[in-house]
């Protein structure tokens, strides 16, 4: 693997159902198939089933995680780094990665999908927060109705 | 002044037309007035408007700056940190205040939204972005119609 | 007060003998009597020996915690920003001031000693560590016997 | 590979001499032969050595970058984390490894050396920084003549 490939964060809730499991483990498998590097945020729910997603496809995963202990990496991380930052760790996510795919999320992941426009990098959201100012809807997340879709519209947005 | 008192973050674009100046200069008014610290990014449009306003009124200003610079300050700003760490000085900014009242704003701003409901802190917002997952309105942000109502929002939501 | 004045941090151990802590709070007035905003860590010992010192001169001081909770910072700190960064705070100490007076300390001090000579910034120590790569004494940071050495010394080196 | 697994950060400057290059060069191809992932800044000098090393025996290289761009990282970097942080990416390099080498070094190289003995993990010198404090040799560096005594004692120390 050479760094200058691509990473894409995959950010969502901690807990979830079974359907964003799902869905966020074939997002994990769909990266992982593409060769690309999968960052998340190391913890349960969306992260745990993206990561096992990847490495049901011999993916690489990289976890960051709020704590100072590597014990809360899910068992999917590859490379896990404890970073003692708290909700900050959430900047790392959004900058460290080429493009962020948001499967479902509250608040720690709208955070994700904000640091991340604000730095220009392309967000796709499933089932995510849709975001108004007035009676107008922002336009930039490109909303997918399943991980195929989103995975495509990644490529797209960054011209791999 | 003692630290234990009430610390407020004002968020908002660093650019803004003068509606939203004139809201968070009063917004920095009422700040002031009542004695709290107002926290804001450090730079020009609705944190120097804040700002302009709570020294209006005898107040104490801090800009949690993104350069490395002091310079970068508006001249409205008391105490000024400049961190060299870019957009990761947001979660400071939603951190080290009670509650965030938001003016306007792009992603900059949505991400201290974010940061801030995650944290658990009273969020307030004046014409700022509304939130939806799929068709239900999130309610966390508080509407407020103008500077007094905000305020008021915030003092009630921190029994202060 | 204007941002664009002198700002020092004052770094060392949060705990600390009664003669370290007189040395720390004479730094502390002698940082106010000057004009500058006073910075440190905001916990005990030296940190609450600068900012008593520079209260009772009347200055401004910063305590810059690694805790979330402002109710962590000394009695003597105005300006409290808990930033639940942990040691991470550390480079922000180093950062946001123009020079760094070392009092005394262990690894957390020698942290920022070494974060602000990295930066290029003023570092002048008073009974604190010294650097020695193989027999050679590195010579950046400048020793002071005396807290009125230590200021002239910081002075000094910042053309001010 | 095992998130929970060994990562140990070495950490040095980013130019160097030949020799210098070598032992790091050596320092990566131990730790790679032992299983554990080489955590460093991901720059060159003694980073780039390090993971060349690790690559030549097939191991895992982590490079945290203070740029916010991967392409800063050097060419034997397996999985790059630019964070946008400057110095305080020193931080994460102290705190997601299990242990520190050092080899040779300046002040940044220090700076990681502080926060990692603050933090309470154990940190091994080749040619690297001497603390004293009045005429007293600080004892908490471990030096090593060379690398297999450098890999040997992080092993000891870590009880692996």
């Amino acid at each position: 693997m050479k760094s200058g490939e691509l990473y894409v964060s995959v950010v969502g809730d901690g807990k979830c159902d079974q359907k964003i499991y799902q869905t966020a483990y074939e997002v994990g498998q769909l990266i992982a198939e593409r060769g690309a590097t999968l960052v998340c945020g190391g913890l349960g729910g969306v992260m745990e089933a993206a990561c096992k997603g990847a490495k049901s496809k011999n993916g690489l995963t990289v976890g960051i995680l709020p704590s100072e202990d590597r014990k809360w990496a899910n068992s999917y991380v590859d490379v896990a780094i404890p970073t003692a930052l708290g909700e900050a760790r959430n900047v790392l996510i959004a900058r460290c990665a080429d493009a962020v795919i948001a499967v479902g999320g509250e608040f720690g992941t709208l955070s994700e999908i904000a640091l991340a426009l604000k730095m220009g990098k392309p967000v796709v959201g499933i089932g995510t927060w849709e975001l108004f100012k007035g009676q107008r809807k922002d336009k930039s997340i490109i909303y997918a109705a399943h991980p195929q879709e989103a995975l495509n519209a990644v490529l797209q947005m960054l011209g791999a």
